[in-house]
């Protein structure tokens, strides 16, 4: 992921679900007798299934009760897309647009008038005053309040490319990853450099994901009373960045065990799967490579979203698995 | 709780298991028929029972599905002992002593000096320095180190006027009632101003609640390179204090769903139980009410450790539960 979407974390987002229609799964049902329907036989397929094998065979030497059975996920890029800019940008953004009437200042100051005068590349090209800006914007709004706009936004955003909601942009192969490794006994968490209330959204009616297991960056909130009653206000401060070194230690501080799996797709999740990695026993490092400008998008060490420069090299040099796209998985997105 | 055990929570606790023996139970297995067997029948158990009854009983006014009905536990005098001082404070002075011998100059240095000259109650009231000796004492080591550290002292330590390990300072009422919400379909949390990694150690093996549901204050933590091996290595600053307003916000970052029910003894656990009980619907606000100077320690509004004044004010105004140690227990501590 960008540094930009690194700093963009700082926005504090509120719990919310959407109303989403459940993701169409090919051949749902299949999961028991053949997991993982959407992946071609390859060496990533090979390496999940003997991982699982390994840790769920009772009495065997890579045996792990389920319990310790916790597999963390990175959520843009690996577990839906992140191009041309993530979610939570593109919200941010909509957000800016949607509460300039109520800010006439914003015309002269910068970097809102960048967006305000349409040019959104600008506006996110400014980076950290971007970020700012987007954080700034909410500042004094109750959690509650901004469930409801997280739920109304997912529920009529459209991604521009595709028209499609950004629910549907989330890759198939790994909701039957996240179903395998639950029915193998395993908590699936999600650990995201994005706002945590934000990332919940789509967690919990896409991906399965409780509330209590998504971890993600966290904004400051101020506990008051608001019309006679206890709020918690989002602060234009940030509590946590959960990105890069960060992903292992906000593991350690919230969950406590390290995991027996991790997954992610750029130089962000590095420290993610080497602290996984140098676990004793059996251990899954995946890598999601954006190989697939077709049915998707290919990109990897120059990009500035998702970039996979440094933790490529070391996922060659470690024996990490990476998942290609265009090889590992036949169908990438739901049809609808 | 005091300002001092508020502060003290900087220090970075590692995660730990213990090795304590299971706490012994009176009329185990009762649970089933007769929960509460050591709560007297009396007003604070009628509420639990009534709560319970209500947000379980499908088709009822109050029915709340499993997988919402979550409840939070302050753990210092709510679930274990905290006079005279809480265990991580008694911890924090006990390794300053230990590590003494590697630092000669805290023999000159404020305020391991009155420790070092016995002075514990001296050194104590310093507050402020005395947290910050104990957060710098054990600054660099890595949280896989501080993890048999804890252990270790949980294992060897004694309470000085029992004799008894730590693990047996804790509420038989409580954990059966821990047992009772279970057993209703409840996940159960604590929510603590301590260390979170200190507090894991007794919160599993005695409370039957795993690391991930351990909320807690948090130290900064460093990702880096030890002997080739990645390593998370405590830092001397804070991350995160969860005390007072900081429960509910932490509960909202890390737990993204309103408790139904909210356990506490001080005036630390105010804004926790009025961020519980302005929920809709059926909730549980209590309070554990320190009355038997006999079997345990009689203290509340003047207590420098556990103070219970405003929360005790408003559970009156607001018509929270106050369990009354003295009449509501028919026993507060194992029997060995």
């Amino acid at each position: 992921m960008s540094r930009l979407r690194f700093l963009l974390a700082a926005v504090p987002f509120a719990l919310a679900t959407t109303c989403t229609p459940a993701v169409q799964r090919p051949r749902a049902g299949a999961a028991a007798s053949a997991p993982l329907p959407s992946w071609n036989d390859g060496a990533a397929k090979a390496a999940i299934e003997r991982f699982v094998a390994n840790v769920t065979t009772l009495g065997g030497p890579g045996y792990v009760p389920a319990a310790e059975r916790i597999a963390v996920f990175d959520d843009d890029g690996t577990l839906w897309a992140e191009q041309p800019v993530t979610f939570q940008l593109q919200f941010a953004v909509d957000r800016v647009r949607a509460l300039a009437p109520r800010h006439p200042e914003w015309r002269k100051q910068e970097p809102f008038d960048r967006l305000l005068a349409d040019s959104t590349k600008s506006f996110l090209a400014s980076g950290g005053p971007a970020v700012a800006a987007a954080v700034a914007a909410h500042a004094g709004t109750t959690t509650d309040s901004f469930a409801v706009v997280v739920r109304d936004w997912l529920r009529t955003a459209r991604d521009a490319k595709t028209g499609r909601p950004y629910s549907d942009l989330v890759y198939i192969p790994m909701l039957e990853l996240l179903d395998y490794l639950r029915a193998s006994g395993f908590k699936t968490y999600i650990i995201s450099g994005d706002g945590v209330e934000f990332v919940r959204s789509l967690a919990d009616s896409v991906c399965g994901i409780p509330p209590e297991q998504v971890i993600g960056s966290q904004g400051k909130l101020r506990f008051e009373s608001r019309d006679g009653k206890p709020a918690l206000v989002k602060l234009p401060e940030v509590q946590l960045l959960d990105d890069g070194p960060g992903k292992p230690a906000a593991i350690q501080a919230l969950i406590g065990r390290r995991p027996l799996a991790a997954f992610g797709n750029s130089d962000g999740d590095r420290e993610l799967l080497e602290w996984t990695w140098a676990g004793t026993g059996a251990r899954l490092a995946l890598l999601v490579h954006h190989t697939d400008a077709a049915r998707e998008w290919a990109y990897d060490r120059d990009s500035p979203i998702g970039r996979l420069d440094k933790a490529l090299d070391e996922a060659s040099r470690a024996g990490w698995t990476v998942v290609d796209m265009k090889q590992d998985w036949k169908q990438v997105f739901p049809v609808r």
